[in-house]
């Protein structure tokens, strides 16, 4: 073991990170503006202030303050759990066999599991803050519901989440977190919207979508007083505050003069990827250094690596804004087959503006040796990975093992967003080998690209 | 907030324990030994190691040596997840409007979610040593299994569980933990025993029992060469290795001049209580600082409040050695109206016999009160405890209280032992207003206490 750099890296109270860093700042290539779904023109402050609040809309249009100051009470929440670890995986290391250093940013290490809780708290925070009474989102895997409730019990706000029928029912363990934490949590399509109503009626036996959630969530804020909207993942919001991820991940390696050749992440929304590569990302744009980003997603639900770079709606029932974006068509359904979050359709504006610009790869991976690498992780490092996580780890193993061909002694960095307590359903199908893989054809593509929004 | 006292007070690596305490080279009254139960002689190294790996059973019977070294390869690990976080629970303490000042150390912060681990992984590190291909034990909640498991996996050792069957069958996501860090699990009582093939045959339907799958593993480690049993709590060596907790705890204590005045621990078999407090027990049995310690236990299985100081059985096959403790009998059943773990019909000798000396209080609660307080302690505190944990929370908080009504500032230590995630069903009843309570009538005790042995 190298004796100078400890198995966790942890930031004194002191190097924590004050503000957030906005990437779009240093882009050259803006992301695309959110479109009114209407007119087909950009979104303006006023257009989105129904559903979002205000503080959380200003960020989501500036594209040009490099640093935002994370409020007081903010950092004094981070600081219940965070500075999230940074861990060198010698046991993983020594278990592959590999001269490459490998570190990996822990997200996990808070009760609601995942990185979400970054987020959460601050736009449960702008909330409180405007003096609402409460939130309304959707959640599938349901750590961004778990997180959500979370953050609201602590502030006093009421927290209504949609929560994906079949996920509802799937996973109960997860909806009792979130009542647990003293959220309402109803199974969607539901009831208690018009969009929800109308979903029912067309298609009654329905287990619900993320897309169809989304478009019940943003109705039900805004048509109740003192209620806005709040999204766990694709926003630059979202990613803004996720950028909590990388910044500490930065201050630590630069601690220890550590540099990271590659980094990666997992792949759904992108607010994992984007607040882990983000500062990284702001010193390449910079032209200050250079790093490999690689981005994983699913083989059954591939955003970047096969769908196409174009406006499309974020929801089901196209209550929501256009966004420019890698997507596979809000129509597409990923297979039930595949276990685990990252099944959203689309990708965050920035990360496909990245992508899109060369900066940035894409790989796709396939589920059954994702839970190979879950597991091999999990048995040396400890840690029990999220399925989602996994992906990251799996890709991160593999440019390991080049290195032990090579002979190189890369520095390579992956986050792991989460832990896998809710998820034991996969597990348990991968142990009994009923696991299988799914990758969908150009086919299986077409009725997503077939229903895209003609916008120039 | 006090400026001075962060929210998580950690340790350097440098401030780290390196040794365990072994509180019984302090106490006046040794706790009794373990007898043979064919001669009721005092149980010897030779009676012990065909059960136990040799450095553990001198842990075992060591009651003169007051600090045991831990082995660097034990600290390495410790390394991966340890110091645990010592807590201010500054939010709680706002929300109960208590001058009182309450810390908890937090033992769930790493993957298997308990603080089982602590004494996994140096049970698992002393059979490595020993040559032995495995261990087998047993696991009735699941936090031993999955801590068990972890370690094996972790050194390279094959794993044995035998669970009890109505936990194998409600909680297959903690068997799923299990496997995929690769440990074998058995539903017990199974066919691969003689023990279990035999108690099948009396009761065809029975779902198990903790005192019966103890009985199974025993029989499978000693029917196996290279085998030995381990146990995760009760025992002389596994409060030992639990100390860290306790040294842990005093030491970013002292760091801060903070002195506490009562602390407080949930108690099944005692291993958690026993850890947190032997160093500040220590202290006291030597005159240096007096504390005031409550064992917390479940109204349903009052072990201490309700319990006989006497030899007992401590498994139900009765093939293992007596031991003087505080006993509901080993025919004691404890009601399936009971949540969680603090099953166990005896005590720790050790905390038996301090009990016994009037060093320490005890407290049973009720299962609603406990689900209050949790629910309270993770809407406020962000994590969500297990219900096992938040018997000491419950307690904590009425000190609290208490406090707030005497306006003392009195400052409360308590151990939160681990996460709740895989304890959703009790809190889905919880949650669902269909949880009672239950208080054994004398009536109930009564089998228990008759078919204790007759030893002197």
């Amino acid at each position: 073991m190298n004796k100078e750099i400890p198995y966790k890296i942890y930031l004194e109270e002191s190097e924590l990170p004050r503000q957030w860093y906005n990437v779009r700042a240093d882009m050259k290539n803006k992301p695309a503006p959110l479109l009114n779904p209407a007119t087909l023109k950009p979104m303006t402050f006023e257009d989105l202030r129904p559903v979002f609040c205000d503080e959380l809309v200003r960020q989501e249009l500036d594209d040009t303050t490099p640093y935002i100051d994370i409020p007081q009470e903010i950092l004094d929440f981070y600081k219940m759990y965070r500075p999230a670890p940074l861990v060198r995986a010698y046991c993983l290391e020594k278990k592959l066999d590999t001269p490459a250093h490998i570190y990996y940013k822990f997200e996990g290490n808070n009760t609601s599991g995942s990185h979400k809780l970054n987020s959460a708290i601050a736009q449960a925070y702008y909330a409180k803050k405007q003096g609402l009474t409460g939130v309304t989102t959707e959640t599938g895997a349901g750590q961004w519901g778990t997180a959500l409730s979370m953050a609201c019990a602590y502030l006093g706000l009421d927290c209504q989440v949609y929560m994906v029928k079949c996920s509802y029912e799937q996973k109960p363990f997860r909806r009792e977190v979130m009542r647990t934490y003293g959220a309402k949590v109803t199974p969607s399509p539901s009831e208690t919207t018009e969009v929800g109503r109308k979903i029912l009626a067309e298609h009654p036996g329905t287990s619900g979508s993320l897309g169809c959630a989304i478009s019940e969530a943003v109705e039900a804020a805004t048509h109740q007083e003192g209620y806005r909207y709040v999204l766990g993942s694709v926003l630059n919001q979202v990613l803004l505050h996720q950028t909590i991820i990388g910044l500490e991940t930065k201050a630590a390696m630069d601690k220890y003069g550590i540099v990271p050749d590659v980094i990666i992440g997992c792949a759904g929304g992108g607010s994992n990827l984007g607040g882990l590569i983000s500062p990284f990302m702001g010193e390449k744009l910079r032209g200050e250094r250079d790093y490999r980003f690689i981005a994983v997603e699913p083989a059954s639900c591939p955003s970047f690596t096969r769908g196409k770079f174009a406006y499309d709606y974020c929801d089901t029932g196209m209550v929501c804004p256009l966004a420019k974006m890698y997507t596979l068509g809000s129509g597409f359904i990923p297979s039930a087959n595949h276990a685990g979050g990252l099944r959203y359709h689309g990708m965050s504006s920035v990360l496909s503006q990245l992508y899109h610009d060369g900066l940035m790869e894409a790989i796709s991976v396939e589920q059954t040796s994702v839970f190979q690498a879950a597991e091999q992780f999990a048995r040396v490092e400890g840690i029990l990975p999220a399925p989602e996580s996994s992906h990251a780890i799996k890709v991160a193993i593999d440019e390991a093992l080049k290195c032990r061909e090579t002979g190189e002694a890369k520095t390579i960095l992956f986050g792991l967003t989460g832990t896998g307590y809710f998820d034991m359903y996969a597990y348990e199908k991968f142990n009994n080998g009923e696991m299988t893989d799914y990758i969908p054809t150009d086919e299986d593509l077409k009725p997503g690209f077939d229903g895209l929004p003609h916008v120039e």
